[in-house]
């Protein structure tokens, strides 16, 4: 038997016996020590890369010498010569254990790096995409073992890197030359769930490779491109939704569908042809071709997710609310026209039911309510509200028709969160609001305000901004909790003008131009669309019989932008402390960012989707019962315990056709 | 328990105990007797159709009466007054088992029915093949579990026929539209191989569905449309493969490709253009539309092979004769840009080696040497000669470059087999030739041949006939063994004229245009020509250190046409009884629609190919030294016990300026 020596990896710790002559990279790979190598340990990738330690370490009970390593090569001096090696390092294919030795496996050496996430509640992501990079040795062809190049490149794959492999014709048709030319070497990209052979280049190819997450949104597109090795996120672009045309919102989008045989195909064309002029972009913007981009994830709700399929959504548009298809789809790019890479892959999550869609599965694949310890609420506000709700004993999920009122339409000085648009209202003791435009840092009362919005001028009023400007009138007095602005006399404030049988409050009274305001029809589309919300919430709480949350995240876009305390102040979630109310930004790209690099984290979410339990609001009594009884700021089931130690609401009441301020003891 | 009754299936005679009420159908699945189903008993499809039979069965020990049988019921008088039930018949999944009763199965209720091959020696065809209906029924849609249509056709399928089933994109598309008009049930053309979903009809839809087989040589395409169900051939057809302009034969085409870079393209793009031609053509001819066509199984030699597929050949035309591609290939008809269904399935068979392609596999498929008793020799004519020799101990494989001589080419008056080339010869004893014409039935000195060919013409001598012509030559004493013919002084025939050095002999000599003569120019052709075939089959009888072989087999379009007889005068193959060599027709066809009826055929032909020993005839020097001795007629090392008995040669000697006759007494 030949002289063992003490091999320790850090920063794993693990370590282990080794006979005299053991490559470095040998070892890690029989203690499991994450170290990569795409060449096999032939010299040329230089993936392994490793620092060696020298001196004492008492810690470990080992010291190492100049001698515990077989002598610099000519392996590492050629690679050094051509590449540089940086000081200090090694191959770990090369260097060979002659002694007792501590090395240090470098963050850049590891296979599976991580993306950290910023977010103290959200798990990192493990780069381990879908496609691998192999660089293989092939057999020379030999007259007397007649097997197709193809044949021994499937051969070589299976004796060096353990897999399966299959081309298309396309793929098959270049094989040839690159092996020749690769001199019988050649680097394949693996796509590992199919098993297909995506491209293949000439001896060793050291990538970079690229993958899309895109998140197909009803209003927007919106795309990150990421280095499918390091998760790198280089680019992100976006896009308006070119369906708008049919339909400003989804259902009217089916109603197109419904009186136009074929509007779906055309829809369906459209959609696809902005995802290629996207693609298009995000790869210009990064100096790359479309055909470097190899893998796509997407997401998107279910009627988004059909016409982008080419399935006809019209089933989704009424009960029960038939999916043609639920479950995840891997299929090449080509096969929904996107034009990528000839062979690139694309991967749709999985919808959860005929309202809540890919996107919902996302933001459960981001926020991982299935794992979470304490029970957390999540809410993915849009057009559709997806509820998820649950910890890591269940979740469930839910759909409620909010209408589009938190994105600023159906309001009537609302729009898009577009530079201009009002997003933060404040309203002082005076009842006189502060506010900032998107576009702008300066609150509207701050020194050199107006010039900084001189250009984009102060146009209306986006999702959040409305419903801080309700819950901000709510606490300043202006609206009762029925929802009524009272008038000038009842508040005391000429803000408040009448506008009808009602009263609206003036926000901004530019000189030349309409007033922005919000109008209690404007209050009545909020409160819908909250009550909409809440009941949604609540019937997954009613489920779970529990009145509170331990926790809530607000997803989406739009999710990100929302005050945690106006948004309870409005009563548009349950009880919760404040402080335990997050924003998850959009979660449903990060779920599809997850998706893309890190292949794990697809069956993992489709497993999490068969588990969730979903519960359909159209046909819920309890649901429209909670929904009447939210409409009221705050409504009457709510005990708003978290918010209420911060934020008494004044007691006020007026009625619609305005008359005598009325102020009564709350009870 | 239940009364239990003895039931007796014939014509398999497998019997059982079954409990009252038990449907004929599941008992005879429960005792594996092959009748068909396509409903899975729901009373539609009319496959399980059964005969039972009432009265003493003293060999079975049974007495069937007429309540052996549940009564004639509402879906069996429905489906008779609709579709009509032959007298006598029974739905055996309405019928149920209440007394002892015999059943018989006929031929058309068996799912694997049977081709029979005519020829002795020949397996019958087992009707499996790789597409199949599947009737199902799908639940509706329920909107508390959201699952897909297609995720719950996936779980029909699953549990009524036990499959696991994708689908494209294109074909989810009509999914929703075809489960909702067949009030969920629906059909599949469900492909066994990848288990994909290839077209849905609404309801049950019996069928039927098409396959060509088709045979992809050098100098033509031929196809056969069959009905995959019964394995019917309804339509043949064929056409020249229109990659002549490049080439005449495949090593031109190889060079035009060395020589034209993208040559390779080119030629694809042209087959595969004359493929869809022919398919269209066949389509027509059989009133159905290239849409109704679901599967094609393609062999071809190795060229071909690689030039349909898109693979440049190149490699194919110098050693080591690298294949691209060698295993069997299944993939989408589309890739490879044949029109025929939208997701019909191409099968391409294995090639064997760089020179001995998917069309010797399917040689090999068809007349199935590796599970001979005796040993066989099966050579496939063409351009070049593919020669199989084995037994069920193992099988070897060689090509042979035959050069085109066999087939007409390089002969002064030869031609391809087409009407008015000379097909067969006799010449008597007063040295003069008798013919027959293709498409003429009558001899040349029969009654009404010059009005039977008068259309036609003479016009000259096809492979098959200048291997008669040159058989007969020699028979008559016209040509001696060496090859050479002599002059009139020595044949006393005044048809040897003088030809240059040498002599030719005519065979018809028309009132205006030039003679049809055979040259000794032609006869250095065919002997080089079959010289190389008899040194191919030579090497691998060396191999097996055999003198003889049992049979000989002789396969390929051409190789239908030759006389056994004149083979063996010629010295083609090896010494074998007469009686024992015989024509297997275009075997490569036959092993082509093998393939696409059966599907158990192909896992079997790819084994039987791995198995086979490939020997490369181009490095050995054997060869080289059996080719030498095999030039003259007959060659000098075979002894043709087999012919000697019926066909004494005459022992002539010529030499190459004519001269003085000399006969010799034969040693």
């Amino acid at each position: 038997m030949s002289k063992q020596h003490t091999v320790i990896f850090t920063p794993s710790g693990k370590r282990g016996q080794f006979a005299e002559g053991t490559p470095v990279l040998d070892a890690a790979r029989s203690l499991g020590v994450d170290l990569d190598s795409v060449c096999g340990g032939r010299g040329i990738c230089s993936k392994c890369q490793i620092t060696p330690s020298f001196g004492d370490f008492p810690k470990f009970g080992v010291t190492a010498t100049d001698g515990s390593l077989s002598e610099w090569n000519s392996v590492e001096q050629r690679y050094d010569d051509i590449r540089g090696l940086p000081k200090g390092r090694r191959l770990g294919c090369q260097a060979k254990v002659t002694g007792d030795i501590v090395i240090d496996v470098p963050p850049e050496s590891q296979v599976h790096k991580q993306v950290i996430r910023k977010r103290a509640e959200a798990r990192d992501i493990t780069i381990d995409p879908a496609i691998r990079l192999l660089f293989v040795e092939v057999e020379a062809p030999d007259m007397h073992k007649p097997s197709g190049d193809f044949e021994r490149l499937q051969a070589a794959l299976r004796t060096q890197w353990s897999v399966e492999a299959t081309a298309s014709l396309d793929t098959l048709k270049t094989l040839q030359a690159k092996l020749r030319k690769g001199k019988w070497q050649v680097t394949c990209a693996y796509h590992v769930p199919s098993g297909q052979i995506l491209e293949i280049w000439p001896s060793y190819y050291k990538g970079p490779l690229y993958g899309l997450a895109v998140d197909l949104g009803s209003t927007t597109i919106a795309a990150h491109l990421c280095d499918l090795s390091t998760g790198e996120v280089l680019a992100s672009s976006g896009l308006m939704n070119p369906q708008i045309r049919f339909g400003e919102d989804l259902m009217s989008r089916v109603s197109y569908v419904m009186m136009n045989p074929g509007g779906d195909v055309e829809m369906t064309a459209v959609v696809r042809e902005a995802i290629n002029q996207l693609i298009g972009e995000i790869a210009e913007q990064a100096s790359i071709t479309r055909a470097d981009i190899f893998d796509m994830v997407l997401v998107a709700n279910p009627i988004m997710h059909h016409l982008f399929l080419g399935l006809d959504p019209v089933e989704l548009g009424q009960a029960p609310f038939a999916l043609a298809l639920s479950d995840a789809q891997s299929f090449a790019a080509r096969e929904s026209g996107l034009e990528m890479h000839a062979n690139a892959q694309l991967y749709t999550l999985p919808c959860i039911a005929g309202h809540v869609g890919a996107d919902a599965a996302a933001v459960a694949l981001s926020e991982a309510p299935n794992l979470s310890e304490d029970l957390v609420l999540i809410v993915d506000v849009g057009t559709n509200a997806e509820i998820l709700l649950g910890n890591k004993n269940g979740v469930l999920a839910c759909s409620s028709p909010t209408g589009p009122a938190f994105e600023g339409a159906q309001i009537s000085s609302g729009q898009r969160a577009a530079p201009g648009a009002i997003e933060h209202i404040r309203i002082g003791a005076d009842k006189a609001p502060v506010y900032k435009v998107v576009g702008c840092d300066l609150w509207s009362n701050e020194d050199g305000f107006s010039d900084a919005t001189l250009t984009t001028g102060i146009t209306g009023i986006c999702g959040s901004g409305i419903i801080e400007a309700i819950a901000e009138m709510r606490m300043a007095g202006i609206v009762d909790a029925s929802g009524l602005i009272g008038s000038e006399a009842q508040t005391g404030t000429p803000r408040c003008i009448s506008d009808g049988r009602t009263n609206a409050y003036v926000i901004h009274q530019p000189e030349n131009g309409p007033k922005i305001t919000v109008t209690n029809g404007d209050i009545r589309a909020i409160q819908l669309a909250k009550a909409a919300l809440y009941a949604g919430a609540r019937l997954l709480m009613d489920r779970l019989s529990v009145d509170t949350v331990d926790r809530v995240v607000l997803a989406g876009a739009f999710g990100a932008h929302i005050s945690p305390k106006h948004a309870m102040v409005l009563g548009m979630i349950p009880d919760c402390p404040v402080e335990k109310v997050t924003s998850a930004g959009n979660a449903a790209g990060t779920g599809a960012r997850i998706a893309l690099l890190n292949l794990a984290s697809r069956a993992e979410i489709e497993a999490t989707v068969r588990e969730i339990e979903k519960v359909e609001t159209a046909i819920e009594p309890a649901f429209q019962e909670h929904f009447v009884s939210a409409t009221n700021i705050p409504h009457a089931t709510a005990s708003f315990a978290g918010l209420r130690a911060t934020t008494p609401l004044p007691d006020v009441s007026f009625n619609e056709t305005g008359g005598d301020r009325k102020r009564r003891r709350r009870r």
